[in-house]
């Protein structure tokens, strides 16, 4: 392993590692659930404003643009931690919603339906509500 | 909204939303615990792989090629469900590990650091072992 690969897995030194359009991945989980509300994405100006205010902000693709989490809906994101993987390039933010839901079908979490054992030729099954 | 966001959204077919290298973004957690255990990537054949095993396979985007995990170490990960987002491109394996730990680095989870208030000119936190 290299000298600076080390440093991106072993040390204490936060260096997001970006892609080409200068994001990480976000994954949101809730404090209390566990569940797997929402997967987005971070620029480094969404990961400095989440930091400062405690509420979780984001990259939005198809708008490019910064995104306060709930600055239409209400339902805000409050992060207790953000957490980063051993290459540094996701994140896992753990938090505590306020309102009903992330998903703006309205529901809980973004993830509500289940792959069955042959999805790629077939169906999803809804969770139960 | 158009039919094919309703449907995509609302319906009951599984149609991942690949990017433009084929791949989804795939979040996995442990059963037990809850932790997020590793952030990774799946195209069609690791999807179909990893449904029709039960055991998660992802593709190696640094290798080019898709990789069962645990095929080295012997970390298995036992997948019991696999839910899909909203917009279909991202993936939730819930999973029962088999071994120590997911991380390359020997870790369980690959998100053992945490990130302090002033992260993006500063230090990260280890978590307690």
């Amino acid at each position: 392993m290299t000298d600076i690969a080390n440093e991106i897995e072993e040390g204490l030194k936060f260096t997001p590692r970006f892609d080409s359009q200068g994001l990480v991945t976000a994954v949101v989980t809730d404090h209390k659930s566990g569940d797997v509300l929402m997967v987005a994405h971070m620029n480094a100006e969404a990961i400095r404003a989440t930091l400062a205010s405690g509420e979780a902000y984001f990259w939005s693709r198809s708008r490019q643009a910064l995104w306060r989490k709930g600055e239409t809906s209400g339902n805000v994101l409050r992060v207790r931690e953000v957490r980063v993987d051993c290459d540094q390039d996701a994140l896992w933010l753990i938090a505590d919603l306020e309102g009903s839901g992330v998903c703006h079908t309205g529901r809980a979490s973004c993830f509500y339906r289940v792959l069955g054992a042959n999805a790629l030729s077939g169906q999803l099954n809804p969770l139960p509500a």
